[in-house]
């Protein structure tokens, strides 16, 4: 028996990926966003969910680009001030200890402690409500060398952090169970 | 050092979400979904991305509704089949012995067994190439009482499926870390 909670971003897991941008003067800062995802395969597209109060908003209206950079669990913490904390008040790179890094591809830094990022350049926007979605089309991923498993990011490597919207805790990824798209008659 | 490997829609991690609809004949049908995720607070919106390839974008066009349906590790084979076989081939939830129920809000069943579904009110579309973007929005969220805490699901008892792009694994989650929204200062 199934009980109502109402209606609520309770969908789970949400990702924890911090948004990488320039302001209008040039300065990098970075933002935690967990209302993002892959929207589409071709052309590949990520998209990130942001409030219009954020100064990130902003910079991504004005530099049609950004960077997702994936933190792994020991950079938990930094994540977690970095989407308390706005780029408007205080340097988060600064604060973080954090390497802001230019991407050659599009005008956005991405953080280089960070095992991956991917460089997004805006394809379009909509305006849900209290949400704007970015949708970026992917330019390209990079990884460093020793996350990557036959050439491709290894999620057992890199060890994203998970949010749940319900218990409001981060958690880590668990145990691999089983190879993806094998089960082709009914278990 | 950062390593490009190519523009691949490898951001992790990506949810496994079963979305649930009735065709035109009212046959209940399930799909799996990792392309998904929370966009809006307010309205609180949800989207998933579908190829319209698919029977259930179709389902979806028509009756301007579906349910987000969150299965459990447990579940992780009958959500691996759900994601391959087509509901114009056969019947997913007979092949699974899973349950259809209707919502009480929306025109779509979800599935019984899984520990929580979200019901969805198509609010919006946006085609982005491949993949057509279904923002619902939410009209309720429903869980079984044991995987609710404080009138809350809780991650660690509902134990979600993972998925990675990249190396093309399903993943169970893990522990959990931190609190979130607590970091105020610098770490």
């Amino acid at each position: 028996m199934k009980k109502s909670i109402g209606a609520k971003t309770f969908a789970i897991p949400s990702p924890v990926w911090v948004v990488g941008t320039y302001d209008s003067k040039g300065t990098p800062n970075v933002m935690t966003a967990a209302w993002g995802g892959i929207c589409c395969s071709t052309p590949p597209c990520v998209y990130v969910s942001l409030r219009e109060a954020t100064y990130t908003y902003h910079s991504i209206m004005e530099k049609k680009a950004y960077t997702v950079n994936i933190p792994s669990i020991k950079h938990v913490k930094e994540s977690d001030y970095i989407g308390i904390a706005s780029g408007r008040d205080t340097d988060k790179f600064k604060d973080t200890n954090l390497t802001p890094r230019k991407s050659t591809l599009v005008d956005a830094p991405y953080v280089e402690e960070f095992p991956m990022f991917i460089e997004c350049k805006l394809k379009d926007t909509i305006n849900l409500g209290l949400h704007t979605v970015f949708f970026g089309e992917i330019l390209d991923v990079k990884v460093n060398e020793e996350y990557l498993t036959d050439n491709r990011p290894d999620l057992s490597k890199i060890e994203p952090i998970l949010f749940s919207a319900g218990d409001r805790n981060y958690y880590s990824p668990g145990e691999k169970i089983i190879k993806a798209f094998q089960q082709r008659t009914p278990p």
